[in-house]
């Protein structure tokens, strides 16, 4: 039998990385957080650093950009839980490595199915605003749109933070 | 008695159509798709006909990117349920055409009061993001959210869809 | 003991205003609108006339467009209720100020705990869409998503309003 999985998608700055580490936390599991996001400014940097602080010197960080489903099973061990944060950078750096992004989101699926370990991913809610007129942001917002119906349907629980605040979905 | 309507909002890629086309089938009813979308690009091309597939050989197809209250007069046989994919693209249309939005809305608006055939209408929310700094999509969202708000309260059931599954807002 | 304090998001056109303004109606208390939004086009002096044709002569109406916690104390008076209407706006003015939007925001979650009127806030949902490609409003949407998670864990109650509908969500 497979573990439980958690889906977190939010706004900009709407709180659903302190939901998702608190909901890791909460689970008396040790944490380990995979982080998708790559450092190339210096506004990265401090959120990077001040995600850190936060979490505190008990989880173990990973640092990842693209080959996601590697690092989730490398970091599976028994015991622990796994907080992936977030899927819109890991989208955003496949598409600028040009890599397939619909290939890779089904092996994530698929990882999902049968994981050992509870696993928490968390993503941007990007795609309720005007319809951007750049052909890359537009094609983001279909990727992204896909991933997140797909991650929805695989996981468990599903959650819409806005202003700090947790909606269930699923 | 005027017949059951639907409303149906989401965001980009967010699952709105096929929650929406499943909402229509599961009726038992002869399914009638008006598409308000025009095919002015390949991309455009490829989704209609990737919606089109999806839905399959029972469904009757209109298309119609402005006259929408007509379209939805001549498809309501009896038997019949419609569903109307998308408003987003009506408006975009009608403003494109210089077209009085608001009137056309009120139209809309009195058609669904009396409607005998049950109506699914599909949108896309658009008002969730940084307000666009160019004049135009400021006034297509201010012309969106009228039109939904308006819509919303006309419509016997309301939807929003997020990564695939649907909130019932009402 | 504190009043009650609501705080009322919604995205452009959503109809949040107008929940808002019955909200305080329907109280029967003494209704102060602060208004936050400076008429610097002639779209946004149609707006204010607009919103203020809706209100009505029985409210008070205090213009202020960065001073709002000065503007609460004043209004305070017993009997009445206050709607901000709206943070966004109040959260731009700031920031063209150059004035400490975090510190400005601790001086209102101080005065929420502890008013002795109720008060209803409204701002608008902007972190859902693509994450904007241009400086400015990408430190507004940080911003304004950092006051909207303080004042949603300050307020009594909260609100997500859609296509006119609202949801509670605290």
């Amino acid at each position: 039998m497979s573990s439980e999985t958690t889906f977190i998608l939010g706004g900009a700055r709407s709180g659903k990385s302190r939901f998702a580490e608190q909901s890791v936390v909460k689970s008396g599991l040790k944490p380990v957080y995979i982080a998708t996001g790559r450092a190339f400014d210096d506004s990265m940097v401090d959120r990077i650093h001040h995600h850190r602080d936060r979490r505190g010197d008990e989880w173990t960080t990973v640092e990842e950009p693209l080959a996601l489903v590697d690092a989730l099973r490398q970091s599976s061990f028994p015991g622990s839980m796994i907080l992936v944060d977030c899927l819109t950078l890991w989208i955003t750096n496949l598409m600028m490595a040009e890599a397939d992004v619909i290939k890779e989101c089904a092996g994530l699926i698929e990882f999902l199915g049968g994981t050992q370990v509870p696993v928490v991913l968390v993503s941007n809610e990007t795609g309720q605003g005007v319809i951007p007129d750049n052909a890359m942001a537009r094609e983001f917002t279909d990727l992204a749109g896909s991933v997140h119906q797909e991650v929805a349907a695989a996981c468990d629980h599903v959650y819409l933070v806005t202003a700090g605040i947790p909606q269930k979905l699923k």
